[in-house]
């Protein structure tokens, strides 16, 4: 993990330390934490569509945490507003998944997300039917 | 495009740097420009498989330029040895292809490079033919 020699200072890189916060919830399965991080008119992007608001976000986490078996974060960077993280995410459909989330951040909550990763190995595991991960497209 | 405060030290964010210039490079569909910053035992981990060393990867960037119409850098952020870079790519198969790019630097070259992109949208517009972007599973 990268950090910054002006890494104590809150101003500086305060979406890369919510950005930290918030990936140690969710690696830890802890959806509440996770959505304490999240502005309730949070915007993300995802493969699958748009989902707009704190409950689809909501909902889009408690699927993957279902299936959630561990994560590795291989990169953070951030400042005061923004964060872009990589990380590389095992789950029960597919055993590594690696996934870039950029974040923009106002007063310390995530008011929008943009998520990169394959859909394709997601897709062969379903073989067509639906799964939680890809709940931006139902 | 976020900028650090210590943008003008070269010490401090020389992965950064790189990773501008090769952005702009491939952007302007300038393959001798962009491997000028890729070194001959580059490793890339791309959706479609691995790439191993600079013949493999000018090929990548040979196939995907001649699909390129244009791009945007959404973010890079980066320290002296790593860089992330997010952009926001039109293909003539996809209209917007989000592509999030994780680089290693040694001594001013591209020693490793890892991307994440949904292979969805060009399997689609492929149906099952060969197409350049995903050069890395033929």
């Amino acid at each position: 993990m990268s950090t910054s020699p002006l890494n104590g200072d809150p101003a500086f890189d305060a979406a890369k330390q919510i950005a930290l916060a918030y990936c140690r919830a969710w690696t830890a399965k802890d959806i509440e934490k996770t959505m304490s991080y999240v502005a309730e008119d949070i915007v993300c992007d995802a493969p699958g569509g748009r989902l707009q608001g704190a409950p689809a976000f909501r909902q889009f986490w408690a699927d993957f945490m279902g299936m959630l078996t561990g994560s590795q974060l291989i990169a953070v960077f951030g400042d005061e507003a923004t964060a872009l993280m990589l990380y590389d995410s095992a789950t029960i459909p597919v055993e590594r998944a690696l996934v870039a989330e950029y974040i923009t951040v106002q007063d310390g909550k995530i008011t929008s997300s943009t998520m990169v990763f394959d859909q394709t190995p997601f897709a062969n595991y379903r073989g067509g039917a639906q799964a939680g991960f890809n709940a931006a497209q139902t």
